[in-house]
């Protein structure tokens, strides 16, 4: 099971920089609000909060009817994109190079319209041996309907290449399913970033190998105590809690995710979807920042340590690594080296994983430390649960709709108006207009 | 040539928002004094202005001798690493899935100590086969030399499958290349983060088929620009006054990089160790965020858009993509795909960047442009030597050294007493001293 050290954030602790005891219960009501919006479902978009307890027998099937072709192409964006992204980083790591060994399809992801992307891929894989995932709930996002419009074209149409995840009722993508394309649903209430424990994710695990019921368990495991309503023994209110008090008493407005595992570098970045397009809304919000260590800590620590006091980072520990070197005895003769010596990889990666924490509380800056007992589909299923959780909770906490995304609305129209579609001809002439207007150019 | 478009930044164009123009006017006697601090070089950690002009002689000899290894493994971290990943990835995308097109090595970057990284890399590769690129300025970087002692003893000490790239006369690795290693000097005055123009970036360019010399080209092409006393024409000069101006006059501390290719996600990160460790020190700095568009604009524009008012937006807008897709004609029953047909992919995402300016721009939210004409090698060497000039401006524009990190040594040093280091026993005394004290769990 996931643990949760908070130590970092406590006055306690780190003196006049932390959280106190009394500030965690002064928060008591309003977590006890939020808790109670969790747990009575009451808007239409939690319906993710049911997918650990889904049947994944469609999944288990498509996977089946699609394990012997070559490679797996998947067309989506946002959380369409980062969480499959995020499970085959974890759990399949360098796996278009490891393919002989695994006998499972090579995997691209294809979650942009660069046409440089499209063209490397395509000139690595064979179309025709190529089964292609898209992925668009609405079934009508640009970007991935742009990418499977060449491909179905290259694939001169052949059906028997294709899967479509989208919603099990609506949109253009259900409409081909039904006139006999493979699909897989994403249920009803479950947005994007919410998306990785439904089909989306689940189909590319089963695919690099990985029994997807692992990840459901995960979650199921988790999910208990990320419902109590005692704060201090509710992980994920608890987080919510503390990230809320940081920004509401110490101004600290920005959350670092720094899992100490290469292989959680695309779990930081799904962890940014999911935050920044969840929280950021009303002029208010919490900004998430990626990072992976100790990569990072020649990167961004120096900032988070001496630069401005705005900042909570979230330590990931990974507790087994699940391979391990030992440093030989060479070099003997040097002092910079000589240390090192009879130690494990892994005992360096956690010291410094324990230093930088400490190095941090000592210099006034709160962190907190998620543990993992491993990188595997149980755990990952956990993370995926919890965060998901514990995202929603701090938009409760801060009054914010977690589900929505007013936002990007905006630049699609201008978009659309660009590329001609129908009824947006204002928003055509809108982008001319400031094109023609007034501009200040170094050339 | 790169250019930039700063018209979204300006009250002129968006509003009260905006920098005026009597502003930037305002911080003349300031800009002169940053840029004349550039230009006299005084500072000892300025030696990398100079990289443009320097003999890329031993470069190309390493590469000529290293070229018909296998693959190449790079052992190095922070800017040791980020750089030549920038170079890899811009360069030569899927590189070790198309190998056998190039007849180049297959090339591994291993920047941190994670074993599960490490055990994968040696899965794919035969490492008498692999030539081993290790860089660390200092000598004496512990990632760095305890994944150094791992592959010299399974490499059982054979010193032609190495090459050390460090201080050309200081630090263990130099001693070591004294010994009868090969080796490539970071020259003098030159940091981790501002080396990708040196050996460092150089070799692995050279391996993956460019021209170094090309990237040189570049940085040289634009260096004068930059060094002109005119901050409105002078780009790196008006951009780190903008960037100051924006945070001091409007509290905007965040600078996101917001490259449309996915070729330059890795340039992303680059830039934000370049940025964060610079420029964070004395409670001050600025923080950076890597994005990628489009794929970020389903995932960060929303809290860019309506979060925090924070942020500045740095798009980089590539001109040519060197490859194109015609939208073709399929599914025309269809109104959310017809009218895509007809298009290119580069038309798409052009139209979707210069939409996110837009919609950003009447939603308040400042921000600007480079532009880039295509991603080569000529080109990204002009962006490196842009965005380090900035750099180094932004800090003498804020009176913040940007060439030292005082705040990453406690880490170091903690680590040191974790794994046994001599002279560092009180360190740790501390971390035990931690452990032992009150703790927070949730379990």
């Amino acid at each position: 099971m996931l643990g949760f050290n908070f130590s970092f954030m406590m006055a306690e602790v780190i003196g006049a920089k932390g959280i106190t005891e009394r500030g965690i219960e002064g928060a008591r009501s309003k977590a006890l609000a939020a808790i109670s919006e969790l747990k009575q479902k009451k808007r239409a978009e939690m319906g993710w909060l049911d997918l650990p307890w889904q049947d994944t027998s469609a999944v288990k099937e498509q996977a089946a009817r699609l394990r012997d072709f070559e490679n797996f192409l998947l067309l989506g964006i946002g959380g369409s994109a980062l969480g499959p992204k995020c499970v085959l980083e974890a759990l399949s790591p360098l796996h278009n190079l490891k393919r002989d060994k695994h006998k499972t399809p090579g995997v691209f992801i294809y979650d942009n319209v660069d046409p440089s992307t499209l063209e490397s891929i395509l000139s690595v894989i064979d179309i025709e041996k190529t089964a292609v995932n898209v992925i668009s709930k609405s079934g009508g996002t640009a970007e991935t309907i742009s990418a499977f419009m060449i491909i179905f074209e290259k694939l001169a149409g052949r059906k028997e290449n294709f899967v479509l995840t989208t919603d099990p009722e609506k949109g253009d993508l259900r409409k081909l399913a039904s006139g006999g394309m493979a699909s897989l649903p994403v249920p009803p209430g479950v947005g994007g970033r919410y998306s990785v424990l439904s089909p989306v994710g689940l189909l590319l695990a089963e695919l690099i190998g990985m029994d997807s019921g692992e990840l459901l368990r995960g979650a199921r495991d988790i999910h208990e105590k990320c419902m109590s309503e005692d704060v201090l023994k509710n992980p994920a209110l608890l987080f919510a809690v503390l990230v809320y008090l940081m920004q509401s008493l110490e101004g600290r407005g920005m959350d670092v995710l720094f899992p100490y595992s290469d292989r959680l570098r695309a779990f930081s970045e799904w962890f940014c979807q999911l935050w920044a397009e969840s929280l950021g809304k009303n002029g208010l919000g919490l900004t998430p920042y990626p990072s992976v260590g100790t990569t990072d800590q020649h990167s961004q620590v120096q900032l988070w340590m001496e630069g401005p006091a705005d900042k909570v980072i979230v330590f990931m520990r990974v507790e087994d690594y699940g391979a391990d070197f030992r440093i030989p005895d060479v070099f003997v003769e040097y002092a910079n080296m000589a240390f090192l010596r009879g130690h494990g990889l892994s005992d360096l990666i956690k010291a410094e994983e324990e230093a930088t924490e400490l190095a941090l509380a000592k210099a006034g800056r709160p962190n907190m430390t998620i543990t993992v007992p491993g990188i595997d589909a149980y755990h990952l299923g956990q993370m995926f649960h919890f965060f998901e959780i514990a995202t929603a909770l701090t938009g409760f906490l801060l009054g914010i709709n977690p589900f929505d995304q007013p936002s990007v609305e905006e630049g699609k129209r201008l978009t659309f108006g660009l590329m001609g579609k129908k009824g947006f001809e204002d928003k055509k002439r809108e982008v001319e207009e400031a094109r023609a207007g007034k501009t200040f150019l170094v050339l």
